[in-house]
């Protein structure tokens, strides 16, 4: 079966076992992993709805009818006139006449508020039902992130071949452009709405800071730092990281190091279908915990990883998610003191039906990670 | 007074006018609107929590603290553990030490549904407020736009300058790398978390699928080709678009360019403060409907242009926005024939005291616009 007819399909079962009628898809990451389409809705509602046993329903303004015809996946178009518009050619005149009311409407986690309100006289459901199906992959899918994750691999090691003491971000950012050219030549192309490569590096001390975007003049220097490879090659993601030192690490460093690099294999041997997300996070966080490390934690083991670089399964104390065979996620746990730096490698890891396979793959070792001067 | 606690101030008031107590930011563009910080959420909750007559609070998840306490605007940070986290260390467990029950809350259009779920014990109403203040540019946003505008206008004369019978789209593909290099020259930096730079061109018969993305094999060729630049550089959007020829071009096509063009004509001549958005788009779309392509009209004359590519105001039949002074907006009336092709210019266009200035400033005239073989 085609591989997105069977995703609507697992989609109507989902619909039927939550108790609903109709489920409406609206989101742009959505409308691709239904369709194939890409498409960027900006401002102008695109509904596809979905009724188990029916042909799913496109509802779009005129502007995008043509396109939309392209699609392959059968269905049904129905068009509005333009948004805003007057009474009459409105989405929600549209959508009234192919959603009877009273009818049970599930909507997705990430519709904005305006639509959710503008939704109010059917009283839908916020419900994860894409997101579950989006977290177990399909072999197409895992194809796809195996060659997102070389890629990943390839990239962090030509931004750290670039990487010396002293020299600054900016110098090193010419790996972004080299690995675009090379997932170009390699895969024919590198499609721009469904794309985005990253080669980032932290410097210490602002490997203290995950989430802080690097800036062209942090320099290179001793202490930990962070590069990391977060890239989409056509449609699908995936990660790795890696600390690493510009000069002959210090004593302490050593330790911390060693220390992230046993949190994370202690995340790998726990990892495996049926465990749950929440317990390979707290086996990790206990063993950092009991190592004195308690206070220098900002964040969870690792999340999911497909068409979006962070979804779920989330792999974190609390987390009601449950490990299953083809899941993706990233293995990240990290240490870290304010204002001096951080620790933390990150892989790409498909859960297989006894364990895992990671699909990055540079070595993990402090001596690999030190660089030559 | 600096200019991100001027918004807060303006903020404030319309919390007040608004009857509420509070209004909860949490949205990317508006993380960066209120505080130059630019920030990818992901899916950690962030909210700024805006309270007239109080700090801001910035409730942050902990891997953020560090990053966020640079941010210059006087605040106050909360911080929670990690999403997910266990019950104590969760998001909605620290909004809750911030945000009283009862409490009279609003939120944005853009919240997800997600968190609009999440904040049901509130009943927050989802409230244009923040759409509502981008709308009107201040002095500093209008001179970003205003540097865009001379870079959109250049990166179309440089993918125009690349188009000729018979070369792909790939081929002209290279004034966006070159455009990028001249931005980066010129500004000493395109900060590339809050730039994106897009010359594209829909060769017909493509040109009659306004959002149709076009694809590396497209052919140039006789007939209506429009080239489209959209960018935002270092925070600030502008449009350029024109249709233009690579051969001398049919009788007909002839007539249609010059209806379009009077189209625009009639719509610079509408705008000015106080017109209506409706009125601008219906006189519009009434002369075109009277010259008899009533059947070839596929979206609204135009929408709002700041940081964002498409916002507010919606120049739009059925549009309760009003034009006001320091407001910038497209004009772009279009004719389309479903697989031949469109006639389409667009500008950027900033509405003053007393009519309107073009920011972007390339030739109209169909001589202008039929390219040298």
């Amino acid at each position: 079966m085609p591989e997105h007819q069977s995703r609507f399909e697992a989609l109507e079962r989902k619909i039927a076992e939550a108790g609903l009628d109709v489920f409406l898809i609206s989101t742009k990451d959505s409308i691709y992993y239904f369709t194939g389409f890409r498409y960027e809705p900006f401002e102008r509602p695109f509904f596809i709805i979905v009724r188990p046993g029916e042909k799913p329903v496109f509802l779009t303004p005129r502007l995008e009818a043509e396109n939309m015809a392209t699609i392959a996946v059968p269905h049904r178009l129905v068009e509005y006139i333009e948004f805003p518009a007057p009474a009459g050619g409105r989405y929600l005149d549209a959508l009234r006449d192919v959603l009877p009311q009273g009818a049970r409407v599930g909507v997705e986690m990430a519709i904005t508020g305006e639509l959710l309100v503008a939704l109010s006289a059917w009283s839908p459901q916020v419900l994860p039902l894409v997101e579950e199906l989006r977290m177990v992959k399909s072999p197409v899918e895992i194809a796809a992130i195996r060659r997102a994750a070389k890629y990943s691999d390839r990239g962090l090691q030509l931004a750290m071949g670039l990487a010396k003491m002293g020299r600054t971000i900016a110098e090193t950012d010419r790996a972004n452009g080299q690995l675009r050219e090379e997932i170009t030549r390699n895969e024919g192309h590198l499609d721009p709405y469904i794309s985005s490569v990253w080669q980032g590096i932290w410097a210490a001390p602002y490997s203290a800071q995950p989430h802080r975007f690097p800036e062209p003049g942090d320099t290179l220097t001793e202490g930990p730092n962070v590069g990391l490879s977060f890239l989409r090659v056509n449609g699908y993601s995936a990660e790795t990281e890696r600390t690493f030192f510009v000069s002959p690490p210090r004593k302490q460093d050593i330790e911390v190091f060693n220390t992230m690099v046993e949190a994370g294999r202690i995340g790998f041997a726990a990892i495996r279908p049926g465990v749950s997300c929440h317990d390979v996070d707290h086996q990790v966080m206990q063993f950092l915990r009991a190592e004195g490390f308690g206070d220098n934690l900002l964040h969870r083991t690792g999340h999911g990883i497909g068409m979006g670089g962070h979804e779920g399964p989330w792999v974190a104390e609390g987390s009601d998610h449950v490990l299953a065979e083809n899941m993706v996620i990233s293995i990240e746990p990290g240490i870290y003191w304010r204002g001096q730096g951080g620790f933390r490698h990150s892989d790409t890891v498909l859960i297989t039906a006894d364990g895992y396979e990671r699909l990055t793959d540079m070595p993990h070792d402090i001596a690999s990670m030190t660089l030559d001067a």
